[in-house]
């Protein structure tokens, strides 16, 4: 009798957006007319930058002729791209690295979710809270978790409450860990992480010889030349981290998909007797054993990004996701809301008003102002009575949402 | 301290073909004027199709614009392909399915790799032997055998020999298993199977309540319309068994990425205490978790193969790849060689000549006739004294190879 993997049954009901998703739906067919502003799933709306279109174009060509065909490619990725990877995201910030700690991939959720194949099932995780969702449930379909509790607090795993008290980054924790997720700037919480935050968590992993997985897809919305990019940055990171990056964010690759993450050849885990053993070997062959690389079309698009023109386009890009936060950011503190992040960040985080639940608010936003945010709960216990914005909305849309929410759900006047 | 999935400890050294590299590597260095042909890893030559270049074009002109621009999509994949595999693959061959029985991928390989994440550890699995080798390891990976023994046989995998005896075809075991894999047209013995043994398989499986891996990422190569190209042409398939389809050996996608897999609504999986659950939904679960869909472009590259140019084209790549078969088969027939497959197959299982065991006469073909070939104990132990060739290198080369194997290795002259 074939049986299924029975941690699947501990999962709480569905993935958040599907949620999401259902409420919006069920609200628009009962309201036709209401022209919808959705600033939740944190999609993109740009379009491709131009370097990117016509890279991706030529490769297209390349697959058109005999000469120039590419088949199966190498399982990191074509060297043309991991080199200006290496050069252009981490040499200029003084991190040395080589082309074989970088494994191009379809998707960072990809990577964040297939790299626990490679750990044991007995470590013990530690996520910030509120955590984008993928970091809890590929744990709990893993094994590493019991069943959840009322609040949705998965049994053997710590969660660290980012509070504003805490400027929502929570200090490492007293209880041993194994496997920590940080991710910076943060998703949802917008909060950015200092080169002495992130310096406590390394040597907090160095004692423990734990592991850090980093989630840098947002980096690129950083602009203070003081705040790290990378993890590492941090002296001794390489020892313990591992980084995932995105072009999803960065170049409006959502639905492109490309990817990497870095494995640097310093990191080791450890066998249940304590044999050390590189982490970058067994993830070079859980890659090619159960991957077979990226579009090659889609890695010359990627890679037209390094380019000056392209750099030049996705800072543009950038700059334009930015103003949309700074319009959210301001306009809501304007009529009485409290928020934080949408700086270093696309995304801003509301504190709801009136003490309503992060779905109360939700719903209120929805039927009122035809808006739709995440509400903060479903990233975790601690995101009750917070709602994400996301800032890849359309400048016209952004600007509408913040009128309508001033017109219909005005903070201050209550007071 | 971070431990480590110990069970990838099991694993045998390296995945079959970066071996095969390494020495083809090693003997090109030593003789630098050797022109190598390469008949070894089951890599296609011919370029795109042009009605698939044209479609994709067209689709990366789609993201330059935000009128037309993709962000993520359907985590399941976009209903214009969706549409187009349910239609043409199987309603044309009277197979009734819908989409949500469909999940397009970036490939084969990932999903019968991924695919085990949602069963129980405790299924006992049986392959045919040999098979390709990613069965036997993402299974070693999940923790699913014991260690390998003097032969590369793996404590607790149940290995079903295929020999010219059984037409490579073995009948189901007499013991008890839960997972079975099979591959029709087979991979590597080029093996195809009737409706009668497909159908004494679906039997066995439904008496069992076990499941069928099926993967028909070959079947494009089938020309005998008696024979099954999907495994749900048998009655009550569709309650056992998963297909996986590929678009890389059909239409040259090695590079491009596309694949898809059938989960079945009617197929079920249980708890330990026999409780039914929709492998389907778990499925879902698990692709929406660590899974974000194809790129836009390439799933509309895929689905111009659908079209009437585009199915053209397509016959036509793979009658020249089954006319690279026929010659190598008769070439090496008429020189004293016993071959297999190569007729429904792109790859022709060679019986090694006197005796020599597959590394040997891979060596001795490398070092003799400069040609490349897959040793067949690289697929599992009844793979030994056997040597896969395939049959996707250009024309001139497949003449060259037989040319020089006559001349350096003919078999009869020896008798």
């Amino acid at each position: 009798m074939i049986t299924i993997n029975e941690n699947y049954m501990k999962l709480k009901a569905g993935y958040l957006f599907p949620e999401v998703g259902r409420r919006v739906a069920h609200f628009q067919a009962a309201h036709a007319d209401a022209r919808m502003i959705r600033l939740g799933i944190g999609d993109v709306t740009l379009p491709l930058p131009a370097a990117v279109i016509a890279a991706f174009h030529q490769a297209v060509d390349d697959m058109s002729r005999s000469e120039t065909f590419h088949g199966y490619g190498p399982s990191r990725g074509h060297d043309f791209l991991l080199e200006a990877i290496v050069e252009h995201d981490f040499q200029g910030r003084g991190i040395d690295l080589s082309c074989e700690e970088v494994f191009v991939s379809d998707g960072a959720k990809c990577d964040n979710g297939n790299i626990l194949d490679i750990f044991g099932v007995e470590n013990r995780v530690v996520i910030t809270d509120p955590a984008y969702p993928v970091y809890v449930d590929t744990n709990v379909m893993a094994g590493r978790t019991g069943e959840a509790d009322e609040n949705g607090c998965y049994e053997g795993m710590v969660y660290l409450p980012c509070r504003a008290e805490n400027h929502f980054n929570p200090e490492p924790p007293e209880v041993e860990v194994d496997l920590i997720y940080l991710c910076f700037p943060n998703n949802p919480t917008g909060a950015v992480a200092s080169k002495d935050y992130l310096s406590r968590w390394v040597e907090f992993a160095q004692e423990r010889r734990a592991l850090i997985f980093f989630d840098a897809a947002y980096e690129a919305y950083i602009r203070d030349p003081d705040l790290p990019r990378s993890i590492y940055e941090i002296p001794g990171a390489k020892e313990v981290a591992i980084e995932f990056r995105s072009f999803s964010k960065t170049a409006g690759f959502t639905g492109t998909r490309c990817a990497y993450t870095v494995v640097p050849k310093e990191l080791k885990a450890y066998t249940a007797d304590g044999a050390a053993v590189e982490v970058n070997a067994l993830w070079y062959r859980r890659q090619t054993t159960k991957f077979n690389g990226v579009s090659y079309p889609v890695q010359r698009a990627a890679a037209a990004l390094y380019s000056d023109e392209g750099k030049e386009q996705v800072r543009r890009n950038i700059e334009y996701y930015l103003e949309n936060a700074r319009i959210i950011r301001e306009g809501l503190t304007v009529i009485g809301y409290t928020v934080y992040g949408g700086v270093h960040s696309p995304y801003i985080w509301l504190k709801t008003p009136e003490g309503l639940s992060s779905w109360e608010f939700f719903d209120k936003l929805l039927e009122e102002a035809h808006v739709v945010g995440t509400p903060g709960a479903g990233f975790g216990p601690a995101g009750e009575g917070y709602l994400r914005i996301s800032a890849f909305g359309d400048r016209k849309d952004i600007e509408t949402a913040v009128e309508r929410i001033g017109k219909q759900l005005k903070v201050i006047s209550d007071k």
